[in-house]
């Protein structure tokens, strides 16, 4: 195991919204959206997710996602991002340009059983279609800076993750950027079904950045088996500097069956954690707790995050790392 | 930091039924608690708290400790214990000591505040009482092989935890101790209010057994603001072999006001965390999942724990190391 190396700084994705309304039992109405997405604005979180462009009769949640996209009135220095799966989804975002930053991304599974039961096709022909996203992308002048793994730590369907089979599927997207002459900033190792545990992601965050020197990696974890943070302080130990994560744990996971199982790490536990550690975030702890508390009101349902939960009397919040004094150090 | 140093084994305290059902908002019936004492039994779990024997008026949920200790049918095995706080509780506990192997402890808080408000004395005046603890045991014939430290890494009212301070109380202890002429067993640091964060675990640990050296290190973790898992983790890399925890996390905080601020860490999560990390805990997992998804229903309340709301189809269970290897090895 190696020494520590905590980042001095963090930068986060908000994911609540997009990962979170196509998760919930009922439709949430396009106010809320905009409401929880303004309020998140004001936060200090620079990256939010904040529509997605999936087929409507599928996720009924973001039947709405025109209309989100087209009311969001962005906040300076704040970037609002959007998901699609394809050709049709990438050209109703791109109407929405103007107020969305559209990054493309190759994104693999590491699970072959997952592909083939969430898209029926194999590995091959996934990483082949990764050939046509970057020609979208090039044809609506949409960056790539991003790639990503899918299930990076494991599967329900396979089962624990393999470092070996990880490292393939990181070779492919690095030899389909080589191939497009993409330039790829970050690497997303996503636990998409809450398989990691801490020293796993260590060791293989480790393993990542030796097989793709200079690659920025972002971790998206989930809390599916309790170990969403313990997974998190791990990454920050092997000093990963960019996070996915979700207001409140908003996002339930949508596999095997269990509404009630949890989803994303919780934005507010994670900058809880990075300011504990003395790592900025750029985050008013204060304030996205109270966001936290106002969605789940809103919504009417309990979020799994804790912080929230604690009494603002005795919520000991520390203080914030400053990000001037990170930047300038 | 230290390099990691990972127990082969770890033994847990079992504290559902005694933390959770004196915090719950309704009375639990007797049935009830002897039933999931009964399946808990059947887990592997070796030490298992009981019953409180605390005053009925303040803590009604534990009215009936009598009646749970003396219908209590003990596994071979397993050990049952009590908790209690003055001599009245002692001798009530005592008159069970057939089926409860009574243990004392020499137990204090970190926080003067906390001890102010909770006892209304001064620390000083409550480090004297550990006396009459002594004393109270001796003429009971009641071992006393345990000390604790309560608000170990931080406090509610006083904020962040100070090394320092935890230092002046774990010698004031070990005096104690010496005093008595008492071999204390194991040290119990208890974050009573989830105050806690990773890297606090491992530098406190570190300094205690630096100061204390040859006490077994007990870790008793909330919770509360997210970081209970990522705090055994720490836990654990410092060689931590023994640790509280909660069947589902039952037991919310009950300080500050809020119910639903989460209490414990939950046993089933803890024992997945270590079971992934090749850690024996000699406790049947699937079993132990059972038994939290049982209490859930028959509490009727949703209980803090993760990883029993994953569908046992995906649930991913590792496979139990083994306790004979590690003690063969």
């Amino acid at each position: 195991m190696n020494a520590t190396r905590f980042p001095a700084r963090v930068d986060i994705f908000e994911e609540g919204v997009r990962e979170g309304f196509q998760s919930l039992p009922m439709v949430v109405p396009t106010e809320v959206k905009l409401d929880i997405i303004r309020r998140l604005s004001a936060t200090g979180l620079k990256q939010i997710a904040a529509a997605s462009f999936v087929r409507p009769d599928r996720v009924p949640g973001w039947a709405d996602a025109e209309e989100v996209a087209s009311r969001l009135e962005p906040v300076d220095g704040v970037s609002y991002s959007a998901l699609w799966f394809n050709r049709r989804g990438l050209e109703r975002a791109a109407r929405h340009a103007g107020r969305l930053e559209l990054l493309g991304s190759l994104t693999l599974s590491a699970s072959r059983a997952f592909i083939q039961r969430n898209q029926n096709i194999g590995y091959e022909q996934a990483l082949r279609q990764l050939d046509d996203v970057v020609a979208w992308c090039r044809e609506l002048s949409i960056p790539v800076p991003r790639a990503a793994v899918s299930a990076a730590f494991g599967c329900n369907y396979e089962g624990p993750g393999s470092l070996s089979r990880l490292l393939e599927v990181v070779a492919d997207l690095r030899g389909c950027a080589r191939k497009h002459g993409l330039e790829i900033e970050y690497l997303t190792l996503a636990d998409t079904m809450g398989w990691a545990d801490p020293v796993q992601v260590g060791a293989y965050v480790d393993a990542v950045r030796a097989a793709w020197p200079g690659v920025r990696i972002c971790l998206h974890l989930h809390d599916t088996r309790g170990l969403g943070l313990a997974n998190a302080y791990a990454g920050l130990a092997a000093g990963v500097d960019l996070f996915d994560a979700s207001l409140g744990g908003l996002g339930g996971c949508p596999f095997g069956g269990s509404v009630r199982a949890s989803g994303n790490v919780s934005t507010e536990d994670l900058v809880y954690l990075c300011h504990r550690l003395g790592i900025a975030t750029g985050v008013d702890l204060a304030r996205l707790v109270a966001v936290s508390r106002h969605a789940e009101e809103v919504l009417g349902i309990p979020l799994p995050g804790r912080l929230k939960n604690v009494a603002d009397a005795c919520i000991g919040l520390p203080p914030a790392p400053s990000i001037a004094e990170v930047s300038a150090s």
